[in-house]
């Protein structure tokens, strides 16, 4: 089933011109002493080194510079107190155009720095579900701002597809590609770009043991709300939506989920053999490949590391 | 002065010819974050990607590739606990030679695994600087390995001088490379380079207060042991030798020191803005840009990210 207005080939291609000038073209790593222990050749795209560290950018540049420019006069909103609102709130100044980020009161105050820093509004509510929609749609109403949601959204979905069409083009031989999934939609564009770019080339979504809402709802064929999540992976908490789980259901070819053991481990790989700071929710997608060695032994694999926004006084080691 | 066998422009230039292929040629990166905060413009050499980790592969890859066949079959030797034994270690490994590495028995433990893993011979000695040349001399004289000194040796020394030498072709226009200063290998690499290669270009050593023994034998004209230094940069506890010492008195522009707290200010810097992994002795070298603002206002500069081996149980933040 195709949804109307899913992104396009074209779309996705237009999404990248778009974008592409104030976004990073991030690198692609490899490291041959991972390649060994994983026993297979593994490609990792570094969205981590992404501007406000994280692939979310790519989705919110889209999103921005796709609305017409009375849209843009009055603001972009969204609730969040993640990697979107910082991307957002910088996709909307790098425009100058206002930016309302809903968050609960209770976020952390490192997050809110981050948001104030990119020039936002903050817009506090309760911590709760009710609260920050009912605080969404007032902002929305009272500003006339246009509301980007995290991941439900296509302009959103084909942003983060440019990341997947990036490592294709790059490498054109690949086996898998592997993101990791939380709403999906870093993981649907992906199915889009490999679909449209390299139909050789399949898709594995990494998910955390436990937030497995993602590998549930399509095993069930039913959008299951991630309820009580319990995972490190503080970017995978949220459920799919109707879009993403709608591209998911049709083009992943499967979900793997991994233990938060095998997640720390593989972070702890990547920082010390790699060098460069990832955060959890982009581990997941290493420890899929070293929990399931007999699967990729030999294969080309790009893996997505979503992030690297850690909070260095917590760290997991 | 310039002593006997010192390198030349030609001698650096083969050193990279002979190494390069053995090498990562490592990225240089920038942050516009850190360039607003620093108020100048900053290019990270990332030595911390380097084959284990260090810049330390570069000069001993030269010095074992230097080496005559008959030398090569007797293996190599050094006594070292750090960055320089992993890299003799797998300099030997890859043309198949032995290497004689000899450690206190005190060494943490991550560090023995990691020389091991490279194929190494480990010979333990008491943890006294008597012991420790003893085994050495002892060692040396049984096989008749070449000891390869950390960097009181002209091999060395012109291998890592190719790490600037790579900055400046690069980069033909900048007014400082600013490396860390340690036992001087790099820094005395730098400044030869730097000479040679782009002479309008200074060189300033960055040194922590607390194991400044580089600025006080500079200023005294005289080499001073490192004793008893207390600094969190633990590849910077060394004292000169005399070839480090000479071409530094003559060639570097000056020493600057900082404290040990503008250190992990800047390496927390690094870690969040460039999401990549420095070691304390690596950060030196920022912090010496932001403790002198005024100095480095608008001018460019490189700095050498000296290494990435940090203990992640042990970190400072």
């Amino acid at each position: 089933m195709i949804l109307e207005n899913e992104p396009t080939k074209q779309d996705i291609t237009e999404a990248h011109e778009r974008i592409k000038n104030q976004i990073h073209r991030t690198p692609i790593l490899s490291s041959s002493s991972i390649n060994k222990i994983a026993e297979c050749e593994l490609y990792f795209k570094c969205e981590n080194f992404q501007k406000v560290g994280a692939f979310k950018f790519r989705g919110a540049s889209n999103a921005v510079l796709s609305l017409s420019n009375d849209e843009l006069q009055k603001g972009v909103a969204t609730h969040s107190s993640g990697n979107h609102a910082a991307a957002l709130a910088l996709a909307a100044k790098m425009k100058n155009v206002p930016a309302y980020i809903v968050m609960p009161r209770t976020a952390p105050q490192i997050k809110k720095i981050a948001v104030q820093g990119y020039g936002a509004k903050i817009i506090f509510c309760e911590p709760t579900l009710q609260a920050r929609e009912e605080t969404l749609a007032k902002v929305v109403e009272e500003t006339g701002a246009t509301f980007i949601h995290p991941y439900n959204n296509y302009s959103v979905i084909a942003g983060q597809a440019t990341c997947a069409q990036e490592i294709i083009e790059e490498n054109t031989d690949l086996d898998y590609i592997i993101p990791p999934v939380g709403g999906g939609g870093l993981s649907s564009g992906t199915c889009l770009s490999a679909k449209y770019f390299s139909d050789k080339t399949k898709v594995i979504g990494a998910e955390p043991l436990g937030a497995d809402d993602a590998f549930r709802s399509l095993r069930d064929k039913t959008i299951y709300p991630s309820a009580n999540p319990n995972t490190i992976c503080d970017g995978l908490l949220t459920s799919l939506g109707e879009k993403t789980f709608t591209i998911l259901s049709r083009d992943i070819s499967e979900i793997l989920t991994v233990s938060d053991e095998a997640i720390v481990a593989a972070m702890r790989m990547i920082w010390e053999r790699m060098k460069i700071i990832v955060e959890p929710s982009s581990a997941v997608t290493l420890a899929v490949v070293m929990e399931n060695k007999e699967k990729f032994a030999g294969k080309k694999i790009a893996l997505i590391l979503s992030g690297g926004n850690v909070d260095l006084a917590k760290l997991p080691f």
